[in-house]
């Protein structure tokens, strides 16, 4: 169970303390209490690791392996079923004038419509035998996904970051013939996206009724589908993945997790905790060896550097994990997977707090469950890539290497 | 800052005591309690690094990348532009007589005279297009550097060790041609260093006074300079070294650091702890992003095996971590770089203390700076390689691996 970016640094605000010593964490202390603990740098000492980075080290897959970029999980993420070798985009629907200027880059913020717009563009071929999968996210934003023609996501971003702009023409960033014959077939498809888009009926709705149009698809963020070894194939485990957001689904997906549902999951502070709680409980009850669990609005607090929420966040994020603590004959692993410290309004590098309850391990002294009891725990410091190993371990599936 | 050698073993002598925990540090005790404490591997655990790796580790170079042996820092050190490629020495002036026995390995410990002496052996062209790049160090000390035609350093050293030997016949070790041009050549110039240096105003003046002439050289320690990232290209930081001997100067000139001359700094425990302070204080207020700093008595005192002279080294140069702890708007990193037991008289393997003051750390309950004490602190165990990532995120310039 991973709560995103709970750990922070020390802040004068709170006397020096950090947000996760101050909030009460009654069941996060047990935790600590009848567990064993230790800090965890999710790459490496020092490494600032995004959260599909730390995830990645957390299940055993070295980052600087599988990681090409945000596009692959965030389209995994919506369940597009990406295959090695796919080129995956980030992309956003904005919206163009008839002389080819972006002048919104979100289209009115746009929250519906987007599967019908999606459709038109999803299926597409062009040239080199090249098949076009599109697929809507959350509000303006959308994957897109090139497969075939052997592409490279060596390309540039399309998004001119500022309105009033065209589309910045995508160039191969390595020079080579496969990236500049992406970039071609990507300039075409974003002019292409226009013609097929600027009438379409959802868009002559959003007219009529003053709304920008979503007349317009920019990529950006390319990665090329890495090779990915399935959690069930290198640990034997059926695996559920409960997450919130398309970047933690992207994990669960990629690394061919079955994708749990939860309603009034929103990936903020005002996500639904109770809904959580409840899928956790029933996913537990099937016939899973391993549930991934993301929550993600400590993070998400820290991101907007509001300490109150992301202090009252952990105190009610504390009443899950109080929950699963009930879950009987389970190892049960709590941590961050980063620290989003609330006065960086980012991810920093710092270790992050790791207690885990299960029968077998050697419980230790520390009593609350924090960042700095934690590095006096009997786990000392480990590394995100270690965890799975000692999953395996404590739950003796582990194969001895060796006579 | 880096007090080289301090760390130790417990001593039988101070019933099971390091030096560095009966010496009095009240400022070195207060960043342990005002900073984040830990232990340090140089390299790995068990380890036993020089002075040289150490450093290279702690600034983020694999000493098992770049370090090709003493040459080519010594030689940077004294301030030769080396390049990489180039093959280095370090040499004594030594003294032969004319049937080819060498007689003094040091030349009468010489101490003047030997700039004048160098001058007649740099700027020699060899065969091959070779050219000789050659510098007095301190006392009887110099250093050699070969410049084009495809040389080797894997070659022997000259150096015979025992007085009433010839110089040894420098051979390949490695047995390639490159090593065999390498060694021929260096077998000339020795004979040719006698013949040009017997009769050298400064070796006539030196016999009529019946000191033993500096009448040959004596290369050993060959190294290929290697490339080398600048610290600054690799961290984006304006960068100084202040360090007392050529070895750690040739660290600094060779990652590209502006090396700082320190007035009175001799590198032993009689070294001018004063001067050196003035020198950091007034490097820090120019606009430099990363100082590093190096004290060199404690290891001198360790390599002597001078119990008393290491206590009050350490005793001496806590005064200096005073000034240095009064620098505002600093992350500071208070460690050294390898112990160096007074009982062992040389470096061993064993990890140091290493503590953090700095606006972003997890204060830990550490009240004193020692061996043991440091073991309980919030890091727990790092590497010498993780140093710099942490300095990069405690200052937030570091880039996020991820989203």
């Amino acid at each position: 169970m991973i709560i995103d970016g709970m750990a922070d640094r020390p802040m004068k605000e709170l006397e020096g303390k950090t947000p996760l010593e101050v909030a009460e964490t009654p069941n996060m202390d047990r935790m600590a209490k009848i567990g064993i603990n230790g800090i965890m740098d999710p790459i490496q000492p020092g490494i600032r690791a995004g959260s599909d980075t730390s995830h990645l080290s957390i299940l055993g897959y070295d980052p600087y392996q599988v990681y090409t970029g945000r596009g692959p999980f965030e389209a995994a993420g919506v369940g597009v079923e990406v295959h090695p070798g796919d080129i995956a985009f980030r992309c956003n629907f904005s919206t163009a004038n008839d002389k080819g200027i972006i002048t919104d880059r979100r289209a009115g913020r746009i929250r519906e419509g987007t599967k019908e717009i999606a459709q038109a563009i999803n299926g597409l071929h062009l040239e080199y035998g090249v098949q076009v999968i599109f697929k809507e996210s959350t509000g303006h934003r959308a994957v897109l996904v090139l497969r075939g023609g052997n592409l490279s996501d060596q390309v540039s971003d399309a998004d001119p970051k500022y309105e009033g702009n065209p589309p910045k023409q995508v160039v191969a960033i390595d020079g080579s013939e496969d990236a500049n014959k992406t970039a071609k077939l990507l300039n075409e498809l974003i002019q292409k996206s226009y013609k097929i888009l600027k009438d379409h009926p959802v868009n002559l709705e959003r007219i009529k009724k003053g709304e920008n149009p979503a007349n317009i698809i920019l990529p950006r963020g390319a990665g090329a589908v890495p090779e990915v070894q399935p959690f069930q194939e290198k640990y034997g485990l059926r695996s559920a993945c409960i997450a919130e957001t398309g970047l933690i689904k992207g994990i669960g997906n990629i690394t061919g997790m079955d994708l749990i549902d939860v309603d009034g999951a929103t990936g903020g502070v005002d996500t639904d905790l109770d809904s959580i709680t409840t899928s956790i409980v029933s996913t537990a009850a099937q016939d899973y060896d391993f549930l991934l669990i993301n929550i993600d609005g400590a993070d998400e607090a820290g991101h907007d550097g509001n300490l109150e929420e992301k202090v009252d966040f952990i105190k009610r994020v504390d009443s899950v994990v109080g929950k699963v603590m009930e879950l009987d004959n389970a190892v049960f692993i709590l941590t961050a997977d980063h620290s989003t410290p609330v006065a960086i309004m980012d991810h920093t590098g710092d270790p992050v707090p790791l207690a885990i309850k299960g029968p077998a391990v050697r419980v230790d002294d520390v009593n609350s469950f924090s960042e700095r009891a934690a590095a006096n725990g009997g786990m000392c410091r480990i590394r995100g890539s270690d965890v799975m190993n000692m999953v395996m371990d404590l739950t003796n599936r582990s194969t001895k290497f060796g006579a």
